[in-house]
């Protein structure tokens, strides 16, 4: 087990209509004025919107509202946020909705508390220094965002999708109903479901040993997602499974199921590279597509990796464990209705080239892993996903 | 899934050597004086201490300290830290030490900030308004109070050990170097041991089923804790193996095992009765003995349970799962050398109806659980202890 330091801080209220709490906890915790942050207008439809004002007006909380925030958060809404803020003196960014609109929020939080331009965070030129305080509704059972110290924003003009870390940014509090989530699409849940998984195996499948704790709660998490996934496709409106989802979304990325190992978050790169160049693919179906490709290219390295895993979580011991493992994914995948090609999303082999570029930064540098990856090798990742 | 609100805020400092960092984590923080709270001089004797107060010379951090925490901390030494703390004004309390001495440091952190005698916390007749910040250097793994709400003291002239719960006294940080259990007792360690999975066992035997996440999440612990257990009986200084006790330590009482789930921690309420009665017995030796027992007498409450549990930690699907379940802990127990029938600890059935009587108000009260123990439950359960 490796030296670590963990935080997470973040307080969950979780269960049935704790979404009209929301002007009571503010209230709590002494705030005034906050900025009421969105997506698309999803909210309006399902009557979210209407509670969540109630209850902030009967506990005398101003808000400012900004929403339209869009899948791969832009930096532009961002900026467009930070004026808000600053303007109205707003002490607290409210979001409402899954990864895409914690993580703008979470953009305009620490840029208005570091008084910089956040995309010097995403390009690693400045470190924030401070933050506001981030409160989270959610409304998907996805990023994980909600408990965790990360933060992924685009810049589509440049077709550039980055993420960075800092524990500033670790949401004062979550507030989860299970039930906000039952008219979550098939498709987005399932994109929710395979994210949730991948951050868990991008933790799991590391170059640490002898992680008797961080391995078993990996696992039992994939154990749990597995089941509600079924469940939650075959009855979306499954409390238990939903429930079972939405808090596995929060303690697969809040860095729990990573404790003393090494995190390279390799599919992960890739799959930013992928959404970045094609906005139109979602981050969980990129997701599905890339790791089983990574996970054959990658087999020999993690031959115990995936044996312990086959276990507990197929409770089978296979002589061929890798590639039992790797096919039971592929074809959870499939059972989720999702891709596991790159050509069932369009994207043909004459665009490797592009997209390998990319992801080296034009042959100077390797995607980090336990094997990094150099053009070659993503080459070869993409071939294998075709 | 039940509602639930959680927070867990504690940061960890986790690894080898980070004890030497305690000066720069409390200057890092703004503390500049602060209470050393240790336990009966193990720490003079591992050069613990030596290491603490150079770091905190180096970093100008003043301290009073305040030494002889004994086990089941008592509350008059609860009051002399807090008449120590309003004279020095002393900002933070800095636990070295295990589960007493942190108790100890949350009574008398809570003590000062809410301006009350814990005692009336530890007896109902008030609650908790405000706490000083609790800082824990960690040396053995066992109670969890590290990351826990919970807090017990004992009046050990009165012969009584109760708790306490609020997410007031949750530590701000804790430092914990799996090292610095490496000469902790094979007895004291066994203690821990059984401590952990009883924090766990205790969470996972409730009236709550369908808990997909949290039922993983807890077996997957029992499973990393029994692993662990036996390899740091053979092996003292086994670092991965004393580092899983540790983080579990934490991690099996600071509700993330039982998220979503009723909690009654009947087994140690019995226990708190037990040592209160009898100072010389160990919390995880009472444990030890008492959960067979009460295991056996619940046990048709439990079948479903037992069964899941059975398939998990053991991999084995018997039609008895139940009496394999609790055959299994009751044998592990006396593999970690503890005792596991009350006659053990001489402790013999004339005693029976005064432990009954204190365990239920004198017949006023039930012992709360899934299944609430009346004193004739009680007497049965001490019987099947014998």
């Amino acid at each position: 087990m490796l030296d670590f330091t963990f935080v997470s801080p973040t307080k969950i209220y979780f269960g049935k209509n704790r979404e009209n709490e929301i002007g009571q906890i503010l209230k709590a915790y002494g705030y005034h004025k906050i900025l009421l942050h969105y997506g698309q207008g999803s909210i309006f439809k399902t009557g979210l919107y209407t509670k969540i004002i109630n209850s902030l007006k009967e506990n005398d909380i101003a808000y400012v509202e900004l929403g339209n925030v869009e899948p791969n958060p832009n930096i532009d809404l961002v900026r467009k946020g930070i004026k808000i803020v600053k303007k109205h003196q707003i002490e607290l960014i409210l979001a409402v909705g899954g990864g895409s609109v914690i993580d703008s929020s979470k953009a305009i939080a620490c840029g208005v508390g570091s008084n910089m331009d956040p995309w010097l965070f995403v390009t690693c030129q400045k470190v924030p220094t401070s933050s506001l305080p981030i409160g989270v509704i959610l409304t998907i059972s996805a990023a994980g965002s909600e408990l965790s110290n990360s933060c992924v924003i685009s810049d589509k003009a440049k077709h550039i999708k980055n993420g960075f870390n800092t524990d500033l940014i670790r949401p004062l509090f979550a507030i989860m109903n299970p039930e906000l989530t039952f008219s979550v699409s098939p498709y987005q849940t399932a994109c929710g479901i395979v994210d949730i998984l991948m951050h868990t195996l991008e933790r799991y499948f590391s170059d640490v040993d002898d992680l008797l704790f961080t391995d078993e709660i990996a696992l039992g998490l994939i154990k749990a997602v597995i089941k509600a996934g079924k469940r939650v496709i075959e009855d979306p409106n499954d409390y238990s499974a939903r429930a079972t989802l939405m808090i596995a979304s929060s303690f697969s990325h809040n860095g729990l199921t990573g404790l003393g190992s090494n995190m390279y978050f390799t599919v992960h790169k890739l799959e930013h590279v992928l959404s970045g160049l094609y906005d139109n693919v979602s981050h969980g179906a990129g997701l599905a597509i890339l790791f089983p490709a990574w996970a054959k290219y990658t087999k020999k390295l993690f031959e115990k990796k995936w044996q312990y895993l086959v276990k507990v979580v197929l409770d089978a011991t296979p002589s061929n464990a890798t590639d039992e493992g790797i096919s039971f994914f592929e074809n959870y995948f499939k059972f989720l209705k999702m891709p596991t090609t790159l050509k069932e999303i369009g994207i043909t082999s004459d665009r490797f080239v592009n997209f390998a570029m990319c992801a080296t930064q034009n042959q100077t540098k390797k995607v980090i892993g336990v094997m990094p990856l150099a053009y070659d090798d993503v080459i070869n990742i993409l071939t294998l996903a075709a």
